[in-house]
């Protein structure tokens, strides 16, 4: 069908970016009307914020750096240069130092977008994905915190999801900040170090993340990875207040007493969640799903979690003295809709629609007409889009899944009875106009 | 409230981006829905394509050229450019391409998706746009051209626009490809000349467009644009020819036929329509508002179009030599709710929070249990999401415009009566948690 050109362009994709196909985006619609459902429901207000920002105000760009962080998309605009979001959160922050004194105190908003992260692309790593996102700004009440952990668990039982499905792990940097105190550990960059390795508790297990809070780590590919170079006593010490089963700092003790005003169980403590952003200053938490998820290779994979968040008192003051302690959760929507759309019992309806056989150009006046009835009952109907024989008409309403088709031929107009073929059993109906609507609803 | 700081970064936006608030967004998201529900039941089928595309899958990047066209958002990766794309039908184009023999033929699509021009920004133009796409690829049938046509008016109306707030023209590049001829213009480049000072009729008038055929323009400002050069005859010949009150190419004749077949006569002959793009064969459209949209200074602005579209046979072609002639519309999403806002009768409700004050922290379990009650009963609610005192609170509830707060102080806690404050009215009621319900329904 094709045939060489010189200097065609690419028909590929950039790596790391994907098209997406209908079933995926309807479940994807499905679960982001129940995500607005439920914030809208918790109080919050709906907010965009454009992709592009200045690098600066989302932190990308240091003083003393000559091009923002090589982790974002950044483009130079006469003078200034400008990044693609890599989250809702530093935007927010932005917005609210902007508007600070236009905002309602406490500020609750919501929003959904896209992010970007120009990092090196992988087999399933992407460097767009789709956040929904829900904050509050200006408030250091805990009740916020536990209520966003509240919130998600509803937002996903509204998804379908049942309540040993999925978990909500939580944590507070309070617990590190204490950890660091102990051993001693003053220096901000090594503290950085040592959150990174202690992120990777769920990947490399203690072992591995022991190496890295020591001398380093050897992957399997032969690769060296630097440590925090700690010793071992304080390794030991790390390793022991991270495994204790339930919180002793002030700030979960309460967040688990709200927990249980509100009756939610359904979280784990977990001291070893880390949550990889550098700024949160207090509780941190993450959704995880208790269900197998496969590759494409059908093999149960690792799968991280869907989403997570946490308190970040000191953001906005990154652009003055803001007085705007803040907490938020961020759900990774594609993350999200990739595992539901491997439960069995997630069940998207695609409308395919019925396909008007045309016979002849002439009754192009009764084939509409036939359309625009049907249409306007409600069901998705199309008369054949091409100038093809009947052969074809029927190849393109298999293809397209079609759960029926009309033969509306000089006969059928006549008597006015089209003939309706269930694409599905194979049989064919003739019937009036005025009984084809339920004709139809029963195929469909 | 805030104090100056070194190497604070930007509160502002870049030019020619913006925040968006939730009124907007609201409205964005019942046209969104209204657009989707249409576009099923007209049988096209959702798709969606990443942000960014090689900048050569997208016409933007000549083989003779360093750098991608400086209207595009590009990015420099592993020694390929990548531009964020400019419009959905190119990506379209590259999709049908990289998977020309797995998609039905004909292949109809949906996509709603950001596009970004790299423009210099001014006055109320934007770098980035929401568009809803529909296109019909693999058909020469006029009969998708003229569905797309009677499918947006369809999408207006359900959108709450009278027959006689809009309009859609439609004329034919086969129109100004004819004139072409008649008056022996051969060269593309100055095909492109007169196409795009015809595109400009809108805007300067025909005196002004005259002068762009001919030797060139001076606007107020005194900058001078060039002319194409055609002599007085020409000039006059294209004149009468786009002045024709009733089609004469055979496309627009059957698909004035088709409008009659579809009851279809919210339409209007104009030569004059161009539409910007250069990959139009044929029909091309747009889809005009005709009431008074307003400027942020209350005067009335032209408009312009909010959306259109053509026939384009030859796109996909570009990437080979495939069977894919195609026709498609685009709606200008922002444009579209910009100018529905406007009108007084279209009411989007916005669910702003009922607020449950706080008097007493160890009160919370009380709250939160008259919170999941109300929640559960599908209305928006909250526990004022901070640690102020009463003054405080009411202030906020003001603030986020809350129907009505409820009073739960410990006698009204003790009576299992909370007091419900109208503050529209002002009225205070003392009520049985059991009636919260229906007396919160009457106010919201």
């Amino acid at each position: 069908m094709t045939k060489e050109k010189k200097n065609k362009p690419s028909k590929e994709l950039p790596l790391g970016f994907v098209d997406r196909q209908e079933k995926e985006l309807l479940v994807r619609d499905f679960i982001i009307s129940n995500i607005k459902e439920v914030m809208i429901k918790y109080g919050f207000q709906y907010l965009e914020t454009p992709s592009f920002e200045y690098s600066d105000s989302i932190g990308k760009f240091l003083p003393d750096k000559e091009r923002p962080d090589e982790g974002v998309f950044s483009f130079k605009d006469e003078n200034k240069w400008l990044s693609l979001r890599y989250d809702l959160t530093a935007p927010l922050a932005r917005y609210v130092a902007k508007n600070y004194l236009e905002i309602p105190k406490p500020f609750k908003r919501y929003q959904l977008g896209t992010v970007w992260r120009n990092e090196k692309p992988g087999p399933g790593r992407f460097r767009e994905f789709l956040q929904f996102d829900a904050d509050y700004v200006g408030t250091k009440s805990l009740q916020a915190d536990a209520e966003l952990c509240v919130m998600i668990s509803e937002i996903l039982e509204k998804c379908g999801l049942k309540k040993k499905e999925y978990i909500i792990k939580i944590s507070s940097r309070k617990i590190t900040e204490a950890l660091f105190n102990k051993i001693n550990l003053i220096e901000e960059q090594q503290k950085l170090i040592v959150l990174r390795a202690l992120d990777k508790i769920d990947r490399l297990g203690w072992n591995g993340v022991k190496q890295l809070l020591g001398e380093g780590r050897k992957d399997k590919s032969g690769d060296f990875t630097k440590g925090a170079n700690l010793n071992l006593q304080n390794i030991n010490t790390i390793e022991t207040e991270l495994k204790k089963k339930s919180p002793e700092t002030k700030d979960l003790i309460e967040i688990l007493k709200i927990f249980k005003d509100y009756n939610f169980d359904n979280y784990e403590f977990d001291p070893s969640i880390i949550r990889g952003l550098e700024y949160y200053t207090g509780t941190v938490f993450e959704v995880n799903l208790r269900f197998d998820v496969k590759n494409n290779k059908e093999q149960v994979i690792q799968f991280g979690s869907i989403g997570g968040g946490g308190r970040y008192d000191n953001l906005v003051n990154n652009f003055g003295n803001y007085d705007a302690p803040a907490t938020g959760i961020s759900i990774g929507l594609d993350r999200l809709v990739y595992a539901l759309m491997q439960k069995k019992e997630f069940k998207i309806k695609q409308s395919k629609p019925i396909v008007i056989c045309v016979f002849d150009k002439n009754s192009m006046k009764e084939y509409i007409s036939l359309q625009t009835f049907l249409r306007q009952a409600g069901i998705s109907t199309e008369i054949y889009p091409g100038e093809s024989k009947l052969k074809k008409q029927m190849e393109y309403a298999n293809k397209i899944k079609s759960p029926a088709v009309i033969l509306y031929g000089e006969d059928e107009i006549k008597s006015g009875k089209p003939t309706v073929r269930n694409l599905t059993s194979g049989k064919e109906r003739s019937i009036e106009v005025k009984e084809l609507v339920n004709e139809i609803k029963k195929i469909i």
